[in-house]
């Protein structure tokens, strides 16, 4: 038996989003590998080896994953959210690039999950109706004068802007900047909405103006999408508002 | 009994896109509808109108479901990929921000689905895997200056580009102009993948260099994914190459 890496989206949160893709992956598996949180969320099954590890050893847990395959195990590396995004897949392709040239030719396969961005936006409406991008704002990857030039890049370009990671115990301040820099270059009425555990029983979301948005209200589960100008409010006498941003800009055919 | 509105998201393609939440919807629903090849991918369940429609008439379309929501209905107005992404979600806040304010009170949510950037990128591997933009490439809904616009800031930014909607019948030259445009930011060794169809029978995907990139590969079902220059390949001798964005830039701690 030949063995194999698949790195498997879980959604934020609720098993209601793991797709049946997914779910047939983890039935097949004969390994699971992850961040420990995200291996807890799949349920127990006999024969089934659970490898959970600590935050920030993705490289660890991607080599681990393709040691285990080359042994003929069918390992399934489970990432929340979508696994392309700021997740386990490039540690796994990373790992390949820089590893065991037997690596290459391993069966690996990327299983897309409902990324958080997505789920946050469906939350408040259609905050990502118009042209969008998404930032990882932890400097532990980068250095933080590019995290500011994308940020004051893509305000320019008009995008809806969602930030990844914008909070740990290590890096208490650089949302604070990001915000203020934003300030600078968007109205204070753009929308900003705090989605916390999107899916989970903690889940919670709050919309503000970015001219009140507070740092302090973001955790390290915690995603941001900030509006662009046309990004609007729809009140309502029943709830909290509806958010989206319109397909069409200016007076075209 | 009170009618409602769920803008679900079906995936791209493959029904193995289909999450649990957004099945439980349609079983649960009384009318479906959206564009007549979304509609003609869920089913057949007795009891359910089907109300399939031409392509551009997303407005129309939201109008329809809100006022059969309005009557008591439980409808479901399908998307393919995510309905947050350009897609219809946005048509439907739209539609409640300019139509009758008792439209307002209904109960309205959106169902998050597998993107179609999300589910193309998962299978080349992780191109997505840094700071990444989505640019819906039509000029039917925004003036083409500030899609060039948009491009320049985003290659600037260092962003790897998803481009949706690259070209239809009406709209011939826009993509290879965006080519041009990009081939004189980035270099020409920057990977473009062709994603065409993603998820179902007709499914083809190509890795190209950005100077090589023919926009004649493309049609109305395909979408690009334009690396950034940190992007990778990783060559294999049993077949296609991975493609894959580093998580890391610069030497940082």
């Amino acid at each position: 038996m030949s063995g194999s890496v698949i790195i498997a989206g879980l959604g934020p949160g609720a098993s209601q989003w793991i797709t049946p893709e997914v779910a047939a992956a983890l039935d097949q598996a004969t390994d699971l590998i992850g961040y420990a949180p995200y291996v807890a969320r799949v349920p127990l099954r006999a024969g089934v080896e659970r490898h959970g590890s600590d935050n920030r050893v993705e490289i660890d847990r991607a080599q681990h994953a393709l040691r285990l395959a080359t042994e003929g195990r069918r390992v399934v590396v489970v990432s929340s959210g979508d696994p392309g995004v700021f997740a386990m897949a490039a540690a796994v392709f990373e790992a390949v690039d820089h590893g065991d040239p037997a690596w290459r030719e391993l069966d690996i396969k990327v299983l897309p999950g409902i990324s958080a961005m997505f789920a946050a936006a469906a939350r408040v409406g259609a905050p990502l109706g118009h042209d969008f991008c998404a930032i990882n704002l932890s400097d532990n990857l980068k250095p933080w004068p590019l995290v500011e030039q994308r940020l004051h890049l893509a305000a320019q370009a008009g995008f809806v802007i969602a930030l990844y990671n914008p909070l740990s115990k290590a890096r208490p301040w650089q949302l604070g900047r990001a915000l203020e820099l934003l300030r600078c270059e968007l109205p204070g009425t753009v929308p900003v909405i705090f989605a916390s555990a999107v899916g989970d029983a903690r889940e919670a979301i709050d919309i503000v103006r970015l001219s009140d948005a507070d740092p302090q209200r973001a955790d390290m589960r915690t995603l941001l999408l900030i509006g662009s100008v046309h990004s609007r409010l729809i009140e309502r006498e029943g709830g909290a508002p509806f958010v989206y941003t319109p397909r069409s800009i200016g007076a075209t055919a």
